[in-house]
């Protein structure tokens, strides 16, 4: 059985004994984080995005048995949250773990596909153009790896960077943004904060000839936005992006110290406002006057990026899939696309059969290529009943 | 002119130059609190008191022209907000320095008043007793300074502890007690955690012969109510008072390491729910079936203490005033009892006339005695013209 938070009585006690106690060092590794992607502002400084005072995007019921089907599955794969819309309704939800319709959840890198549909508001407004060089919009990024790398190319994942995304690695790259970004504690020696962290970042090869998953580069890309509009990314991502989601609740981005919103992985938003996001993606940016980005833009992350592609567990699963603007594509023909984030965090959008999957979770360990296979197989198989 | 936080750039510049920049070092003070009070997540990590999905007490408007009367005063008194209610009803109100009416605020020390109808109910419910000693709840408080206190001595800061409350001191206890609750840096040695801080406190005199304003009183009182209850604090102050309230909001409280909610001074909540808590402690506790403590604790807040009183500021200003319950009395023929927090922190409530003036600021200085004579006179002026 999955134990929860509750039962494994995870910061209980007051003060919670040390096997209990979730701190920056083991927040997000299992167990602590099934109290923690849920408790995020309590262990690292958030900003709150307001969803203002607009209309919420109603998501009626039409509700369908899927226990059956979903049979283990949830308790499994350490579900917190589960949701799947058709058309806009929807037909399950299931809270777990403490979840409720209430509480933010860390997305992890879903959070990068919230960063593309404010970079095609900043494009439509023209503040930003996808040709241009990072260095263009941040001299600091400059003698960086970033410098020369284009707005685009930060967007598909294909500038070079020197960076190892080993998460569990403490050597790597990703471990040392996460210290420089406030979410674990700090070496000395370390970069000041994330810009410093960026700005530290060193060129690979050349840019453009090949997907490289470096989660920097979305935090680069923010960078590049705040330059763009003069705005902090977090104010940025609330006033052009979250109070136009139709929103129930307020979100929330992780910030550093020096207010930097952790553009690659730090949000947390409800469940349903998550589906909200899906929903409007798969209709092209905008419902009943909701819109969130231009229809143009969404087309424009559904162009064929396959020649990008290197060997790997993607491309085994997906021959003919490919990363754009920070949506994975399955290649398939119901034009799947998603945002995954590690941990066990899902925006899967399946265009033709005009369903939206979303799945909060809190997983053992970062990756596990099991467990990332038993979320796709079981995507598609309720693709296959509900399609 | 009083500057905004706007027009001081404060946080603006991705990242902001050094002297822009609020860290956890310079939050507190003038003139970065102008920022940071509105923005207390994005420095220190808080818990959410979630207000549920119960009705919103309605806060009618009947507007008074009280501009003539606070020519001046809102601006000099670096207001970030500023509300009135008589009966129940807006009479005035303001926002100011870019706070909204979606926007905690922090409370500082009003946030002990909050603690105080919580331990009312606690008492109705037989959890606590105010006889009783602290370390009858908490066995580790038994060697530190509160172990023989009682309950009522915390409540009514009569507990005699070594403690200087000297905001502006770095040898003081208070700062000691901010760095171990997350709202300083950390020096070599500091206790890991409030708790641990609380433990290490000494008894100065007698329990229960003088007042002694000792913020960490609250704190103790806190983990009692944890230990008696088996809940976290803030968990308990959602639960059982903030989602009573009829709150627009959700408010938060900080949290330090171990996830100790900050009773003496770490609530942020907005403008009108601030008002409306004094609304309903003006009413015995409740209104129209909204009640977040009982009547007759309300009542017992209300018993003459005069005699705790030693001399000092607040005597010179109210001989016959007192302090019980986390309240302050001014012993005037009205009624008057109000929570007050450095910086400029106010919920002042007036029975006799009905009327809730409540107060959010960002003064340079903690405390600063004109500042306050200019708040208390304010205070009375409305009063005289509106009751």
């Amino acid at each position: 059985m999955t134990a929860t938070a509750a039962e494994l009585a995870l910061m209980q006690g007051m003060p919670p004994p040390d096997e209990r106690l979730v701190t920056l060092a083991n927040w997000q590794e299992g167990p602590f984080n099934r109290w923690a992607f849920q408790h995020v502002s309590e262990v690292v400084p958030c900003a709150v995005l307001g969803r203002g005072d607009g209309p919420v995007l109603p998501l009626p019921h039409a509700l369908e048995d899927l226990d059956p089907l979903l049979d283990g599955f949830l308790e499994r794969t350490y579900t917190d949250g589960f949701i799947v819309l058709r058309k806009g309704r929807i037909v399950f939800e299931r809270y777990c773990n403490g979840l409720t319709e209430r509480t933010p959840h860390l997305l992890q890198s879903v959070s990068k596909s919230f960063a593309s549909a404010l970079v095609g508001s900043l494009v439509e407004k023209g503040l930003v153009e996808l040709e241009r060089h990072a260095r263009d919009y941040v001299p600091e990024l400059w003698s960086s790896g970033f410098g020369d790398a284009t707005v685009g190319q930060l967007l598909d994942m294909s500038a070079s960077i020197v960076f190892s995304e080993e998460y569990a690695d403490p050597a790597s790259e990703v471990q040392a943004q996460d210290r420089a970004a406030g979410w674990r504690p700090r070496h000395p020696g370390d970069p000041e904060n994330s810009y410093a962290f960026l700005c530290s970042l060193r060129k690979d090869g050349e840019h453009g000839r090949t997907f490289q998953y470096c989660s920097a580069s979305t935090d680069a890309l923010a960078w590049v936005l705040e330059r763009a509009s003069g705005r902090r990314y977090a104010d940025l991502l609330a006033t052009e992006l979250w109070q136009r989601l139709g929103a129930e609740h307020d979100a929330w981005i992780t910030v550093d110290s020096a207010g930097f919103g952790f553009a690659n992985g730090g949000m947390c938003v409800t469940l349903r406002d998550l589906a909200r996001f899906g929903h409007l993606m798969l209709n092209g940016g905008g419902v009943n006057g909701v819109r969130i980005t231009p229809s143009p833009w969404v087309e424009h992350g559904r162009r064929d990026n396959t020649r990008l592609m290197a060997d790997g567990d993607f491309k085994a699963a997906y021959p003919r899939g490919f990363y754009a603007d920070k949506w994975w594509h399955t290649g398939d023909e119901r034009g799947t696309f998603y945002g995954v984030g590690i941990y066990g965090q899902y925006v899967w959008i399946v265009p033709k059969s005009q369903l939206v999957i979303a799945k909060l979770s809190s997983l053992p360990s970062a990756l596990d290529p099991s467990m990332t296979a038993a979320h796709h197989s079981m995507f598609r198989s309720l693709t296959d009943t509900l399609g």
